[in-house]
């Protein structure tokens, strides 16, 4: 079982987003893929004259703006990317949280962000309990392939907006699957600007010898953070790679 | 199997959807809703300085009229819906014929609409030969209630927006299920201004008399027309009802 993620990035690409399609398609095996779509909504926040407001990184999300969210997550760019899968023979099915109760998240309420209370509105966490992973197979064994945006739902007929590399992490646990993590890089590198310096293994020994040495730095700090927290959680594998590259055969390979 | 359709009067306005969203989670057996949106998007349209055009009752749909009905249909009011019902115990799932393939639709050539050409843009048919019957049966077999929109797809990766009425009649017809149409009147009314006057049964003869004694106008007269179309297809029987009352057991029943 495989569940991949791909991030605002790719699925705002035309180009890169056909490129991961073919590869998702070819895929084999039982998968799940969630996607991001931030770089698009926050286009469209701009254009509907709600410009976007995050905290630590978070998206402040009013009335307003899980309106125009759930739209681009759940409408345009979940429908187009499930509509590109079938053309490729790939049976998706794009789902939001609520739909066959697959993903359940709870309200965050106001938290200290940089030393100030922040309100994110209609924002949820999402954690492994929070998968419904019984729906999951359900629908795997019927035939179809999950594809998950970020928007879920309480319970109580609230939608929230999540996070997708949590909700990716959330899912792997409970389904116990490999989870492979794209991005317009071809993996963990050394030498940021040198894709020669790929690393194809990185184990959590290696790991902290290559932090306490510095040479991890920018966006793959939080990348591996998170990657060697799911690992801890019991996914058994996780792997970085570009998204137009076959996918779990290239980048890198973390363990613990 | 009962197929339920409401329509962007119901969708638009919270009570009257909360109200059926009672009723169809009350609804006992097999059954799939298929939603309507319009209203609510010609006004996201007005807010994006993209009015509405209209030929012939349908909605000329060019690249980001598609983009602002799918994030209305499929996001907006398909996931509101499906986090309504999964509340009140219904195992919903939100879907566009994308989703498992479940509807294709042929993309309209332009067609003469009173005397002219039209281009419809990204405008598409669906006919009962258009409804992936086997994906439906395994989703509902598997537990879960479909809820469909009238965003469609053409098998090649390109999204269509396609009528609500006609994919409910369609899936009724291939699903072999009753058809329950839901609007804001108690069903067909000999005087449209009397809800006493309400029609219990009517069947093609009756329907036939009251047309040629001019007794029925307005609005209602393409319901009906469609109605007894969708009978004729094989439709074992149409209700036409108030989407807040119990639903199968009010309104008019049609038979040939």
């Amino acid at each position: 079982m495989k569940v991949v993620k791909i991030g605002g990035n790719v699925v705002d690409n035309e180009e890169l987003l056909a490129q991961f399609c073919m590869q998702f398609a070819a895929l084999e095996g039982p998968k799940v893929l969630i996607h991001g779509g931030g770089v698009m909504a926050s286009r469209m926040q701009e254009k509907a004259g709600i410009p976007p407001r995050m905290a630590g990184g978070r998206r402040i999300t009013d009335d307003a703006t899980l309106q125009i969210v759930t739209m681009v997550y759940a409408g345009w760019c979940g429908k187009h990317i499930c509509a590109s899968l079938q053309a490729l023979g790939c049976n998706a099915i794009s789902l939001s949280g609520c739909d066959a109760d697959v993903i359940r998240a709870s309200r965050r309420p106001p938290i200290a962000v940089e030393g100030e209370m922040v309100d994110f509105g209609h924002v949820g966490d999402v954690r492994s309990g929070s998968v419904n992973a019984d729906a999951l197979r359900r629908l795997l064994d019927a035939g179809f392939v999950p594809v998950l945006n970020a928007i879920n739902h309480d319970g109580n007929a609230h939608l929230l907006n999540t996070n997708a590399d949590t909700v990716a992490s959330a899912v792997a646990a409970a389904l116990g699957a490999e989870l492979i993590i794209c991005f317009e890089k071809p993996g963990v590198l050394l030498d940021k600007d040198d894709d020669a310096s790929l690393l194809r293994e990185l184990d959590s020994a290696k790991y902290k010898e290559l932090l306490s040495e510095g040479r991890i730095a920018g966006g793959m700090l939080p990348k591996l953070e998170n990657a060697f927290k799911v690992l801890a959680a019991g996914v058994p594998k996780v792997v970085i790679q570009h998204s137009s590259a076959p996918l779990g055969n290239s980048g890198t390979s973390l363990c613990l």
